[in-house]
């Protein structure tokens, strides 16, 4: 131990499948201060090839500038690695697949400069598929069976969690490797477009892939949700698609201001409002559950799961090591 | 008469709905040889709203170069202004809603820019609906709604030509306005993806909307398609739409070379071959009728369906007449 930060810090043994706050330092140290081995980054919700080009920059610029919390993640051993240091390993990912605007050539460029999960489509229909938001999903297009394919290669990781459920089971079909949901809950929790039927769970664990438990409020069903609760929902998880494939993906979106929030939401696709995963009742940012305020939270969570009666084991699987296998397998070349 | 080129004029008469060839100054005079008072031309197949902005101005400068030919229509009483002054006018097109991106509010500035006739979809889905050749049609996506809102209030043809029969049909429900096929045939005709049902093209026409009859061999069914075979085909067509509703887009495409066809069909969305609306056993351009060779044939046509026993009166609104009345009512602001 050299350093004050090494001295001081918790065990890193959390994986965050998805946050989307408003990075700083403060936030990196609240990653610290939670246990977060790594956590999976978003670099475009909208964006296109250009614009994605700012925000992975930023976020070379954002690792160098706190090098002594964090470090770039472009595989398992990266991950691995960046613990051992102390270090929180950040994942680059993009939650749309705008930034390979139609060139499927844009797919390695894109792997080649560091992304490592993408999610297929956000909240509106594209080139590759349909949004869990759309009346109409078309399944996976012609140009999204050839991202697929082309993910598959590299090995970028695929995450459905804004994908639309016919488009979700044509990946499935599609996809010769495990696919992720990084960030949704079962739709029995609580019913809303973007959580998931038992069906596409089903078949998304008997492929290996992994479901990363959602926290923000909207998934969950509100901040009133009770970390008993949230323990009975990972319990029933658990119990039906298997303690491997079940993992965390906070969404966790610290620091933004409202019109933040109306950007994600609406982009420049639509001039009326859109309340995306809100509602008219509930236009705003919400409020986060008690037990899970920050990043800082994550050990709320881990002692509420051994309380309610999983082992160790199951514990550390949940919190972190089901994602460590996942990506470390995911971000392999086929 | 003024000028030499006046003088040696062909009268005016014909609407060409869809052009895409490779132009210089000897397509547009054979524009003139063939008595086009208009055309409706592509500034994108696949291109983004930067790249369309170079097409634009590109053609801005084609038209400087060649005032004394052509001069650019932004509304019916330009079409009938180049007219007087003998001049062809250009209609600029899109074939694609790509240089719209995600943004809504560039439909607007398009329209600023000159765009007036926009395919909603071309050969791949995107962000708008489903493409004629896609497996599974999506349907008018809701940004879709929003694009198809705004061309109704800016006065901007929907062009349905490459677009998928369930998007289409979502398409004649949600547009206020008429609405076009600028480049396509009946299947009954010839049986290909991209050319239209009969329920499509009723429900077209008692819309007020017009088709544009297609001489791209492929949507004939090959060059050895006679003229007189071309006529039946209006006939037929007349029949079941209504004199009012039959006008024709050649879709002619001279001068480019074959990797241009390519570009055409693949764009950058795919890396193995996609033989687009050709066929393994037809991958190149299509050798063209006998009796449509270029521009400078539009006369063989009229000539064919007088004989064929149309009156002067139908053979005018066939020619051109009907897409002036079209363009003239579509281009204005709602």
């Amino acid at each position: 131990m050299t350093t004050g930060a090494k001295q001081t810090q918790t065990e890193l043994t959390v994986i965050d499948a998805l946050q989307c706050s408003k990075w700083d330092r403060q936030t990196l140290l609240e990653l610290r201060a939670g246990g977060c081995m790594c956590v999976n980054i978003t670099c475009a919700f909208w964006e296109d090839a250009r614009t994605t080009l700012d925000n992975i920059a930023r976020w070379y610029q954002m690792i160098r500038d706190n090098s002594d919390l964090v470090a770039l993640a472009r595989s398992g051993a990266d991950i691995e690695a960046a613990r051992e240091q102390g270090k929180t390993a950040i994942v680059l990912g993009l939650q749309n697949t705008s930034p390979f605007e139609d060139d499927i050539a844009l797919v390695e460029v894109f792997h080649t400069l560091g992304i490592r999960v993408t999610q297929l489509t956000y909240n509106i229909q594209n080139l590759v598929g349909g949004s869990c938001y759309e009346p109409h999903d078309s399944g996976l297009s012609r140009f999204g069976q050839q991202v697929v394919r082309q993910m598959n290669r590299l090995g970028m990781v695929i995450d459905l969690s804004h994908v639309g459920e016919t488009t979700s089971l044509d990946v499935l079909q599609a996809s010769t490797r495990p696919v992720a949901i990084t960030h949704a809950n079962p739709r029995w929790f609580h019913l809303h477009p973007r959580n998931k039927s038992d069906e596409l769970l089903k078949a998304l664990a008997e492929q290996g892939g992994v479901l990363g438990l959602c926290l923000y409020p909207h998934m969950l069903g509100g901040a009133h949700v009770t970390l008993r609760q949230f323990c009975e929902l990972a319990a029933r998880t658990v119990e039906f698609m298997g303690i491997e494939h079940v993992g965390l993906g906070s969404d966790l979106a610290q620091g933004w201001p409202e019109d933040y929030l109306t950007w994600m939401r609406m982009g420049r696709w639509i001039q009326e409002m859109d309340y995306g995963a809100g509602s008219p009742a509930q236009p705003g940012w919400p409020d986060w559950p008690t037990w899970f305020q920050s990043a800082a939270d994550y050990p709320n969570i881990g002692r509420a799961l051994l309380e309610f009666g999983f082992s160790r084991d199951e514990v550390a699987a949940i919190m972190g090591g089901n994602w460590l296998r996942f990506f470390s397998e995911g971000f392999q070349p086929a």
